[in-house]
């Protein structure tokens, strides 16, 4: 299992690697007995970059974030709590919002622009602020004795691990580091679906560079992860620049590639953990499509497969039934030529052009025996490219999905 | 159980409730035990009409049906296959589908594009075409000991139960009859997805109007239910006039609106079997949106809705989570405004405008303890609406799909 591997490689290490930052997760009481709050803070002043859900309904914390980012360019410290998404909770839904960044502010002694907030949980109930206003005054308190883990466990709802990952590398001859934590189970789709992730680096990167530079490779990372299609209300990905490494990073430079690159590694990490942690999954699935007629068409045949009940119950039951996969491409509404079509899962051709099956049902199958599997989808039309990842569709997903309010 | 209670009220007469139709179903072998050729058939020549999928990988049988409807007006016979669904199967797929229309053609003593053939099952192998041939040399011989019920559990797949229909009415005095077979089961997804369904009737009407009004009333039945999303390669929906009841039906009079409306019933009915039938459902839900801009959006949404894994994993599990549906519509990508979005469960108030929550969770869950649940959604801002069926989605489900083949 994922988690045992987490833990004995000590990989507990992830927002705090980068000099400068601290953070922390405590328990306030929105849920029962689990951590609920966390804190990630930096005490030099940082530059900051969001990137947030495109649902219509959007989240308190979500709309309290946009501010901030649109009203000051230095920022100090990030407050997330599990177990409420304080979404569709109209106006004391977004006095609330503020209330943290306020008391957060205040505790910290900055100010209440320059505290992020986020929420993760039910929708729909007005946060307990008097068990959260008490746990933000315990928690500024702690946050010297920093806890990477505690602070990646109390931003998790379903999830099965905690998520936290860092890059330190050379820039010059100096150490910069990048790290994060995430959240994300269920609901995981393009767009920001139920899925927090909140990083820090210690380059100096300048505001507006850093918000494009944050797009561009969350587009590649976690915009490419596919669980279930559902987008919720309160996804956002926060990055804070603190500089303390004293590199500053300029466009179009190497000093740049060097950083995006690593940014890279450690979104598509944190990205990949959370389709590994999807409600149920047993099976990483990364999804390959080239020879589309354009970049855009391969991405839409992909995310179709990925989307597929069939396929996704089909891999959970090993089971390589081509003809789900032709049977979803053929309706992702692309330029298609099911003639052309060749597959092959974990490299072993399976469909070749003209529907010749190279292999027996039942070697065919043996190809789905591992717990990561790479299906590489050929349409031979064109060169449009894309990747996903997915997850496989057990029996779990519906226990989990069914009784998580309950 | 459904299927009690059809067997319990004798419903077992479907395509041969209208005057001069036979209809029989045997095994001839493509699978273990169970039926696998259906024959539908009528001495006297009827009219035809036919709503193929949209998916832009076709079996061969669809594209062997659309030739004969271009060339012929006339037409006896359906003959479908369950257990091979004949597609992705090349030249040899294309020359097997005309073998069994010539087949059967020959000894019905008619012409091969008077015949429709049909095919449903696994994709990607071919026929076993001696075991074909040899059923329909069986299954010719055997029709005139007509068996409706026979017919509807020979196109079964992973059905539970056969479907079949009828309406008998006066026009003009006149008894006149519909009836109809269908098969769904997962992959049910408007456009046709692995769905047939195979309509007589014995009023006379012409092939345009026929398929003019075929068309229409699939749109308001088998094309609004939406079960997984995905779509199949063989779906179509076929209809026979063959004019025995003496009753010409001609457009724009009040013999075409009975006619019209009781094809409606019968189309809905078989569409609600279908979903009922959904793999592992254990809830038919029906959607319906209003208030939306146009009827385009309403339709959106409650599409959005259904096919939400979360909203349908929370159905099931009688959980009354507003926070997951309000979501999904948010995702529609339609216009939207949550603040004045509604909802009712079995005529119940569940959420008013502002995000009101009428009742403690406890109670809201009780709407969803029926085994028929009514979403009535009002977006309010505008007069756009649409209604579409689905099922919930069980663990069930999963362990269907995920041993299908194997």
């Amino acid at each position: 299992m994922y988690r045992e591997e987490m833990v004995a490689k000590k990989l507990t290490i992830g927002i705090t690697a980068p000099k400068g930052f601290k953070a922390v997760g405590i328990h306030c009481g929105i849920k029962k007995a689990k951590n609920d709050l966390a804190l990630i803070y930096s005490e030099r002043p940082a530059t900051a970059a969001g990137v947030f859900t495109k649902n219509k309904v959007v989240a308190a914390p979500v709309i309290q974030c946009k501010k901030s980012l649109n009203t000051s360019n230095t920022f100090h410290a990030i407050l997330i709590n599990s177990g409420n998404a304080n979404a569709c909770t109209g106006q004391p839904g977004l006095d609330n919002a503020f209330i943290m960044a306020q008391e957060t502010a205040q505790r910290l002694n900055i100010e209440p622009n320059q505290v992020f907030v986020s929420s993760t949980g039910v929708i729909g109930e007005q946060l307990p602020m008097d068990k959260v206003v008490n746990g933000i005054k315990n928690i500024t308190t702690l946050i010297e004795a920093s806890d990477d883990l505690s602070a990646a466990q109390a931003i998790m709802t379903t999830d099965t691990f905690p998520k936290l990952f860092h890059k330190t590398f050379l820039i010059n001859g100096v150490e910069v580091s990048i790290g994060g934590i995430a959240k994300g189970s269920g609901m995981i789709h393009p767009n920001m679906a139920t899925m927090l992730a909140f990083i820090t680096t210690d380059a100096l990167i300048e505001k507006s560079l850093l918000q494009k530079t944050l797009k561009k490779v969350t587009d590649l990372t976690f915009n490419k992860i596919v669980v279930d299609g559902d987008t919720s209300t309160n996804d956002m990905v926060l990055i804070l620049a603190n500089g303390a490494s004293e590199i500053e990073i300029f466009e179009n430079t190497n000093e740049y590639k060097i950083f995006e690159k690593n940014l890279y590694d450690v979104l598509r990490k944190l990205s990949i953990d959370i389709v590994k942690d999807g409600e149920g999954a047993t099976k990483l699935v990364e999804i390959n499509v080239e020879g589309a007629l354009t970049d855009e068409d391969a991405e839409k045949a992909a995310r179709q497969v990925a989307l597929s009940p069939l396929v996704k119950t089909a891999i959970h039951g090993e089971d390589a039934n081509w003809g789900r996969i032709i049977a979803a491409v053929g309706y992702s509404g692309i330029d298609f030529a099911p003639e052309l079509f060749e597959i092959e899962i974990n490299d072993v051709p399976i469909l070749k052009k003209n529907y010749e099956v190279t292999l027996p049902n039942q070697l065919a199958n043996q190809t789905l025996k591992s717990s990561e599997i790479k299906i590489n989808l050929y349409l031979n039309i064109g060169k449009g490219k894309a990747t996903v990842w997915t997850c496989d569709f057990s029996e779990e997903y519906v226990k989990i999905n069914g009784s998580y309010r309950s």
